[in-house]
């Protein structure tokens, strides 16, 4: 095993986000015509991208993707990290990849010259904070093997990747390269499960990753449901159990549970005035979670900080922190 | 006097705003090597946009410009809006127009296809919630009296115009114009005097203005000092007074002054638990106010929707609304 000396690696698909409060009729409508699923993230075309974009409504911008929001909310608790995602050379991948940067990690992909632009993901936020995402991934579509930097994710404590990644053909072999590299250098690889249909569309590849190859696998309760086809959380619990090292699984408003080594860790939700967006909620308890792991905190104050995380970013509009997260490391002290 | 069948059409430099969060530190940096003054604008070239943009925190992108910001804030209240500004064919601009026909602002000023990219503003949120911007202008150079459409400017109750227009050359020449067609049309014009800068820069412009031009005046405490060269507030209140229809002075969490015809109506600040950014604070009074004119309010009730309008939208990051603004029509009703 060599010696890390980054923390984190997180490979994802770079996307800027266009988020705009909407209605709960113009989310049914969408729902009706185009099978938008209110929570749940789906993929498009250029051409529905544009046709969207006309139809929402103003929208703000920001860096997303993901593994990208969960990096940069490690970053933000003080970790070290590198981000492996494939912007265009337009404006928004200046934009994604300055915020990258300013954040404190490296970013080293090389963007795509030509081709498509930036892949954007348009985010419909309802009045009760829920987000329903249409994907167009765009360049994110060229991520493949030759963007993975061996030494790069070798050098790290954790690789970290998101199951959006299955969605592109080559980003696939990505993360399967990514994965060994991780392993062969006696390191680890958490997963994040991203979507319940993302789940659905690539089940048995899943099952057999968090069998064989997952050390930190991340779900919330729909997508544990979906990769095990199970009715209930507690079934879908007791299945994934001894399948990886640490199962975290977070439950919205029911607070989240860490399984591990046959325990049970359960934490509770942080109170909240009034939940603004809930985009980015469970990227950034990733990014406390492992934060907290590779500081050497137990599991529990790992899960205090996921919480405290995903409270902070649900209080506002936009999937990326808007404070230091290190100011959060004091309240898990007590 | 032709019938007005437009509530308002603003003219301005279409911008969009980049906000980060940053250091009381960072901004003290940057006073000193750059001159920037906390709470205040300055232009910068290309060149120090790229080099600013590479040192500040990571961003989110939004639409703004101070008339743009307005119009946005008029058309959530009901108004009927047309907004007159210049981006350039790129993302960024996309981004602006889809934000304005999105909140049902009429924006067919034509695009630049070659050239400067769409203008941007830095905007470096301090603690405190004060917002400093660098304003690149890029396209928005480019306005000029070509842009103005005679019938448009005809055809509307109120023509609003952004000091910062007097930055530009050819924009000062668009900005006379549409004042004379406005009032030739038997219409009303409003002003913003935007920034204590700028108003320093075209002092005297200014003055001649308002002394014999302008309607209603919207200028924040600084920027009525600084066009009286007055050392305090109530001196600067007296020599507007007689300038011009409605005076209209914004104080911060003082609250509001309205001059009109010898009255003066003061409106006191509306409590906020915390102010996140005040970009856009003198932005959505202006919308406020105006559009409770257009409706036949009286200048108490205009002045309130103002103050609810910029209380909202400090609220959070951005200078646009994250509300239906015509939500806050009630509130005044008691």
């Amino acid at each position: 095993m060599s010696e890390p000396t980054l923390d984190m690696v997180a490979i994802g698909n770079a996307m800027v986000d266009v988020l705009a409060q909407t209605t709960d009729d113009f989310l049914a409508a969408q729902e009706k015509s185009h099978g938008l699923q209110k929570g749940t993230m789906c993929l498009i075309d250029e051409q529905r991208a544009v046709e969207l974009y006309s139809e929402m409504g103003s929208g703000v911008e920001s860096s997303g993707g993901s593994a990208g929001n969960t990096m940069a909310g490690f970053a933000s608790f003080g970790g070290r990290g590198a981000y492996i995602g494939k912007v265009a050379e337009d404006q928004l991948g200046e934009v994604f990849r300055h915020d990258m940067k300013e954040q404190g990690v490296r970013c080293e992909t090389q963007p795509l010259a030509v081709g498509a632009p930036t892949g954007r993901c348009l985010v419909l936020v309802t009045p009760d904070g829920q987000r329903t995402m249409s994907t167009f991934l765009g360049a994110a579509v060229e991520l493949g093997p030759d963007d993975v930097d061996p030494d790069l994710i070798a050098s790290a404590r954790i690789t970290y990747l998101e199951g959006y990644l299955f969605d592109p053909p080559q980003a696939k072999e990505a993360f399967r390269l990514s994965g060994k590299i991780a392993h062969d250098a006696g390191h680890k690889i958490a997963l994040t499960l991203s979507d319940p249909f993302c789940v659905d569309r690539h089940r048995a590849d899943f099952v057999e990753l968090v069998d064989h190859h997952v050390d930190i696998l991340f779900a919330n309760e729909e997508e544990i449901k979906s990769l095990y086809e199970c009715e209930n959380f507690e079934q879908a619990g007791k299945k994934v159990m001894d399948k990886c090292e640490i199962a975290v699984l977070t439950r919205s408003e029911k607070g989240s549970v860490i399984l591990a080594g046959g325990d049970v860790i359960e934490i509770p939700a942080e109170p909240i005035d009034r939940v603004v967006d809930t985009t980015g909620a469970g990227d950034q308890y990733a990014a406390g979670f492992l934060f907290g792991y590779t500081a050497g905190m137990d599991l529990r104050a790992c899960g205090r900080l996921g919480t405290l995380a995903a409270t902070e970013v649900i209080s506002h509009m936009g999937p990326r922190p808007e404070m230091n997260y290190s100011d959060l490391l004091s309240k898990i002290a007590a």
